[in-house]
């Protein structure tokens, strides 16, 4: 007998059928004989609707109030699935995060998960109920409602099946998988049957948004087998296990890319130490996030220094380094919002040699001019100009093979 | 420094600027210097779309989750009507039922309440805080949400002004006070300024249907002063008192009136002991509640028995005495379903005489015929035709000189 927890987003629980559809796949999986926990998130669009009455009441809503008020999202969703498996036959008993439970720190809106009380799951489980959790929320110590920010159903599910010993999780998503790049760019990606945690981590984070960075990075530590799969037809989606010998030796994983960047350059720049701080310390305090970092000497005196923000966050990033320029005595700030960064990820580069160099060929071969580089340990990252985004995809994804099956 | 408990009802909180309204309200009391704990129900409409939702669902709704579905729609109001005040700059903290915690026993969708924790909201008073309550709901000693059935919002605000000893509790509803009769039947009603416990139980139970009779029974139980008041128009509304020297001396407070009546007679019934039991037994195994019973002997040896009943219940009870007539070998079964009961109502009538001949003179001079008679301490209830309801309401009201005000 297995312990599976299963997660369900807001599109797969998006109306009364859809509630439906997953209490018959739930049904079928306990029917097996195996104990299940399912997590759901909110109806898609609910969250949008109460989101829309708070800004009604309140210009910033009360951060508190907002975390009472999102939490009834998830609460109507886990009644129902309960309802719809109790008209199956099927036993089973809904669960707030407040009444699981999960306990948080209080940062409202943003709160961590501390401790799951797995306590009275077990107890229904043994009873042979299907366990229903909501996603997304959890209780302080002071019996405060909190939510773990959007997305963070992915993060209940993994916590739960972490808390339990779960055989494995499944995340299931309006996608059937992970792949070896967005198929709406490059129609030969091919999904992926496994997957490590870093590569998954590098993936997510470079906008594969198939799940929550926090949800993967929970997963490894907790040593929690993630399986993400469609909601909507059958199939065995993609596994995300640690890196051991069953994982596929490819070199390359798949090619991530991210289309909101934008670039900023402060040339002429005294080089004294502590300059990085003065020039990213104002950035910082007007919170914005700072992507790919890179210095270079210009001369024996001077320095130039490139960093690349979200695009929203272009024009306010200018504004404070231009003013920084002048305190420096800096030569001139210049700066691009029409760029993409396209990076190759795979732990396979770790043992192997020439693979940047495979890289910069491939996009040499279609003139593609390389505007900054930036590597780690299972990636390397590229910016480029953003009319080369799908050439620059489909060239890397051609030049890894990545359309090709792996031999096992 | 007076403490006060405002409970809104669903139509007062039906809409972003009704809510609005009621934050505005509830800081002009605030800013006077008064504690204030606010009740809130469900936005209107908002129960029965969940219930629809519950309904597609499964059949018969498991009660369990019933009550963890329907207790979002209060925990939606609290968390919006408490950004609505912190909007207005009146710091404002949001309770479920859970969280005060207001301890009641297991019975999902019907629970009563068996104990409130007061310290919390004591303590966010003490800070300043107006206190917002989701009405409606609380959790049995397992953490389980239970609600108090519809209209139990009224009680949380009786049970929370009882376990904090407020001065008053406020009940807001879209009418201004407890009338003398339906305005909409005589338009010479009256706004009472008092009206004792009993009275108004009375009135309740008989239509009037401006409080559940529960929460009244609650507050005359804790000694827990109501006022009934419009949410939408400023007034006093009235106050629902003990009997005591300030209530006014009127013989009559009110006629209430009851449309959904139907009776049911049973003749030659022979008269042995344990008869009343075996004709009613099988009308309370089915769950029809009866109203007035009335007996009477007919000759030496058998006896007429009649009872009413709500005219929904009308064709099943008379299926069931059909058999019961059979089975006692009594004479027959009659009945009729287009009957209606008025009543009037008032402490007054215990001290003094002939209330009753004035009652009955006042319809004989309208030539209506009663049909069956019932009386109490405060009350005395006549069941006439459907078609002479109004001109009873009247001829009732002008008797006893209700639209005259009291000289106090």
């Amino acid at each position: 007998m297995a312990l599976y927890v299963y997660k369900f987003g807001g599109t797969s629980v998006g109306n009364v059928e859809r509630i439906k559809a997953v209490a018959e796949k739930v049904k079928k999986a306990h029917d097996l004989g195996d104990q299940i926990v399912v997590v759901v998130s909110a109806m898609s669009g609910e969250t949008n609707r109460l989101v829309a009455l708070a800004k009604d009441m309140q210009q910033h809503p009360n951060e508190r109030e907002m975390d009472v008020l999102l939490s009834t999202g998830e609460q109507v969703t886990v009644s129902l699935l309960s309802m719809a498996l109790h008209e199956l036959g099927c036993d089973s008993c809904s669960y707030t995060g407040s009444q699981v439970k999960i306990l948080t720190d209080s940062s409202h809106t943003k709160a961590r998960i501390r401790k799951i009380d797995d306590a009275r799951i077990r107890n229904h489980l043994n009873e042979g109920k299907v366990v229903v959790v909501a996603g997304f929320q959890g209780v302080d110590e002071n019996d405060n409602i909190t939510t773990l920010g959007r997305g963070g159903s992915d993060t209940t599910a993994v916590a739960l099946a972490a808390a339990l010993k779960a055989d494995e999780c499944h995340i299931y998503t309006d996608v059937d998988g992970v792949y070896t790049t967005d198929p709406r760019v490059e129609p030969k990606a091919r999904r992926l049957d496994k997957i490590t945690f870093e590569e998954m981590l590098e993936m997510a984070s470079l906008g594969s948004k198939v799940l929550q960075i926090r949800s993967v990075e929970f997963a490894g530590k907790y040593n929690v087998a993630l399986r993400v799969l469609s909601s909507f037809t059958e199939g065995k989606g993609t596994l995300i296990t640690y890196e051991d010998s069953q994982v596929e030796s490819a070199l390359i994983s798949g090619i991530a890319f991210n289309r909101d960047e934008a670039k900023l350059t402060i040339t002429g720049v005294p080089d004294l130490p502590g300059v990085a701080f003065k020039i990213l310390g104002p950035i910082a305090d007007a919170n914005i996030e700072v992507d790919m970092i890179i210095q270079n000497i210009a001369d024996d005196s001077t320095t130039d220094f490139t960093f690349t923000v979200h695009r929203n966050d272009y024009q306010r990033a200018k504004t404070l380094l231009d003013k920084t320029c002048v305190e420096l005595g800096a030569r001139n700030v210049t700066g691009d919002d029409s760029i993409v960064k396209v990076s190759i990820v795979g732990v396979g580069m770790r043992s192997h040699a020439g693979i940047a160099s495979t890289m910069f060929k491939a996009l040499a071969d279609e003139s593609i001019n390389i505007r900054m580089i930036s590597t780690s340990e299972i990636k390397i990252s590229v910016v480029v100009d953003e009319k080369y985004l799908e050439l620059a995809v489909r060239a890397l994804h051609g030049a890894f093979k990545l359309d090709q099956e792996i031999e096992s």
